[in-house]
């Protein structure tokens, strides 16, 4: 077989999976961008998601579109929960958890591959410098490779999907070098959860303040965008 | 405590899931019916869950919508592959298949359950009479239930989510007389795969013919509306 393999990389737009995108290239696929509207806050993030797959020769992207607003229980779809400031929570899981988001993406991840033909999917979860989120585990991510092996024809016939998170156990500044190497431009990324329309990151939320304590510790200037 | 305990039931617009709704509420659940518009063949479906809700007394129907037909590989969401007529396949599993559905509509229960407070998730699968999809299968159901109680942070707290199939090992005959006893309206309900706009159905496709067969073997007359 001298084409190369397809594989379906889920790319919201943020650092993470913008690194685990250049990953896979680098490993050789033909990569296969798939980002998820999903009633969040904000646009910046999508339209990140649509620079990062030009930027790192994505094959091709994907949107797909899913009303979670309409469920809400998360400050990410919810505007009357608001995003907390300031510094590590309280312990728990926070409101920034969006109520069974991993499984769903991986579903529509899963659905998408089947037809490409694709065995492989990358997911840039990370149980490190996180925010606590349950389906970031390992544990959550190998209970869903089981479960698509047993939910689709492929699946039934041996396909033996995979699901790659090669960024699970390293942290944030890792994660940022590795990036760095493979030519990612983190200045595309958005990975605030309340960026305004010109994605720029406001500083204060959970996810800028990992974002930016991971370009201190891996010595690399930070090129993120933030609010005046 | 007092009061009812809510469940979340996937809830088609057909003969199966109208009987689970009714089964879950004989049961004494507080009923909330989950109907997802994704971009399948055509409207009666969704027309057929309202009335149902209705007719069931549903306390909740949400419908969530996913554009899967930007995906396609299925019968049902590409118009370019027809839906097969004429009986029996010929093995294996049909192109009425659409790739990871029951994945994708559990991850959407299950998030709205989680919102909800509920823990308790119906779904008509049926491992009898039915197309031979993969995740219509008890142990697609069981990986699922496990998934579902890692990935969520109602499950990490020690929720214990669980899915119901009530209908799993039920021919389509039991699964009527069921249904009927618990006051299921079955005229309401569309399980056509090309149904036209006013819920008429063919009478030709793998799902006419199931459902024909168990009013039959059931010994029930069949209120379904047939094409002219």
């Amino acid at each position: 077989m001298t084409q190369p393999k397809k594989a379906v990389i889920l790319l919201s737009g943020g650092l993470d999976s913008a690194t685990v995108l250049a990953i896979a290239r680098a490993e050789g696929y033909d990569t296969c961008a798939l980002s998820v509207s999903y009633g969040q806050r904000h646009v910046a993030e999508l339209n990140a998601a649509v620079r990062v797959a030009r930027q790192l020769g994505a094959k091709l992207h994907q949107q797909l579109h899913v009303n979670l607003d309409a469920v809400g229980g998360s400050a990410l779809t919810d505007r009357s929960i608001a995003v907390p400031e300031g510094g590590e929570a309280s312990g728990g899981i926070p409101v920034t958890y969006v109520p069974a988001r991993n499984t769903l993406f991986l579903s529509l991840a899963l659905g998408w591959a089947e037809v490409l033909g694709a065995r492989d999917i990358f997911i840039g979860v990370n149980a490190v410098d996180y925010s606590g989120y349950p389906d970031c585990r390992p544990e959550f991510i190998r209970a869903f490779e089981a479960l698509a092996n047993l939910a689709t024809k492929a699946g039934v016939e041996g396909a033996g999907f995979k699901i790659h998170t090669p960024l699970i156990h390293q942290t944030k500044a890792e994660i940022i070098r590795s990036g760095t190497e493979l030519g990612v431009d983190f200045a595309q990324t958005v990975s605030c959860y309340q960026a305004d329309d010109q994605g720029r990151a406001c500083g204060r939320c959970d996810s800028c303040r990992i974002r930016r304590d991971g370009f201190r510790a891996a010595a690399i200037p930070d090129p993120t965008r933030y609010q005046p």
